[in-house]
Order: C-alpha cells, then structure tokens, then sequence
C-alpha cells in the first residue's frame, strides 16, 4: 500500500535557553526551571483562546536538528539498544517532538511556559490541552523505563 | 520570520471498526472497547523492539480524512466556540491526532491496541512509550473541561 508523505506548515516558533544539543534536559520533568516563549503566528493567534484555562499543553513540533534517523539507539537514560519507537529519542523515522510543558500565562500570541526541553527555533506544529481525564493513565507496565530508578533518571535526565 | 513546511512519510496504517467520522468514539478513554490493528510498514518493524514492555503507547498521525481548518470551533463535549488550540477537535491548521492507547501484543509488524477512537486507514507518523515518570501530571486547572461532569463527558464521548 503506497501511502502519500504529509506537509505540514509550522504555526509558530519556540524560543528557548537551549542552545546546544547536548546539554538540553532530556523531558520536560528534568527541565523544571527552563522558562521559554512559543511565539504564535499571528494569523493563528485567535485559535489559542480559552488555552489559558489549562495548567499543563502539549506541545508538538519539529526536531528540526536532529541527525539521521535510525531504528536502534541508545536512550539518553540508559546504555542498552532499544527500539526507538520504544523511546523518545529525537532520531525518529519521523522526527516529530512532543512536551507535556507547564503554561504559565498568555500574552496575546506568546505563551510563556515552563519545562521546557526544546531548543531555541525549534518550529512548533501544534498545540493541545492536556487534560486529565484523557491524558492521565495508570499504567501497568513502563517496560524498559522500569529498570531505572528515579535518582538516576533525574541525574542522566537533567544533564547538567 | 519565514519556516518552511516539514513533510512526513507515514510509517504505517491504522485499522480500525470506525469507518464514520460522526461515530467515532472522541477520545481513547470512551473507545475502551473499540480493538484495532496498528500496521507498521516492514521497513520500520526493527524499531519496535521492546514498544511490548510498556501497557500504553502514543499514536500520533494524520487526521486525514478532516474538513478545513478552522480557529475557533465547538468542540463534542460542549456547545461553546472555543479556540481550536484549547481543544482535541481534528480542524486544526495541521491536522496531526495524537492518541493515548493500550497496547495489548505485538505479533511481528502487527500492534493490537485497545482504546481505538482512530479511523480506519488512518496515516501513523509516530510511536511513543507512554512514560508515567514523564506524561502522568496532576494538572492544577483543566480549562473548559472543568465545566464538563464526568456522567456528561462519558455519555457525549462516546457518541453511540
């Protein structure tokens, strides 16, 4: 089954303190402190009312410097080979990102969050609520994440 | 500032019972009985290696069967314009669904899912674990969503 790629034009752009692939906190739990601006297009900018009412937004966008893709890597939080759909490497076939960041305030088309694990232009293809009674599960198994115990996911997590 | 667009090849596709877009259950949590296929293309099978330890993954695709996009938009659980930001409505700019399912086996290329409120023939662009130390926050507001008692959200979620 021969399957069209999709084209998607960015809605905005995030402006972070991360510069350096590197060094970046690796989820937005471990970037707690890391404050950024989402500048919203404005042609866009009347489809983010009400989002002010929501504490935590996904934010979806485009690993825009990542390398090349590969099916194996090692994640950042232990040195074993997975499958990357197994992980949220940035080396994806699609390389399409996802942070659950805390919304601070909306002024006009900016938001300013918080936890933010994203570089600095790094251009944003969408927004959505996080909202509980969707988006908060109980998992049963963690699978491979289990195998790491928290102090050591904070420590690798934050790479500072 | 100028970005250009970003295009994605879908990885593989979804199958599902839900052929009508007016029926489809809203949301994963009001599709808890709704079983589909998750194909991946072969090329891309060596990347799911251990996806089968983690109980709920993340789907993130095209919603490729939606009308235009709209800014402001009243979503299935209220009668209220809302900006489409702060909602799960597929009449985005960029029309990328992301659902939180329960993985119930893998068979080689093949993810049986639970929680299915995804059209069938639906284009996947993304895997991702599920992480509860990442993606189970405790929100402080929920937005509109507060407005919504539970008995409502599960009778208009579900759209029987």
């Amino acid at each position: 089954m021969r399957i069209d790629p999709v084209s998607f034009r960015p809605i905005g752009i995030i402006h972070s303190q991360h510069q350096n692939t590197e060094r970046i906190p690796i989820q937005p739990v471990y970037a707690g402190d890391c404050q950024a601006q989402v500048e919203i297009f404005p042609k866009f900018a009347d489809g983010l009312r009400d989002l002010d009412g929501f504490s935590h937004i996904y934010l979806i966008y485009h690993f825009h410097r990542v390398g090349a893709a590969k099916l194996l890597v090692k994640p950042f939080l232990q040195d074993v080979e997975r499958g990357v759909f197994a992980t949220r490497s940035p080396n994806r076939p699609n390389p399409i990102g996802l942070s659950i960041v805390e919304l601070i305030r909306r002024d006009g088309n900016i938001l300013h969050i918080k936890g933010a694990d994203i570089l600095d232009g790094t251009p944003l293809l969408d927004i959505k609520p996080y909202i509980k009674r969707f988006d908060r599960i109980d998992t049963s198994c963690d699978g491979w994440q289990e195998e790491i115990d928290e102090a050591t996911a904070q420590m690798k997590g934050r790479r500072k």
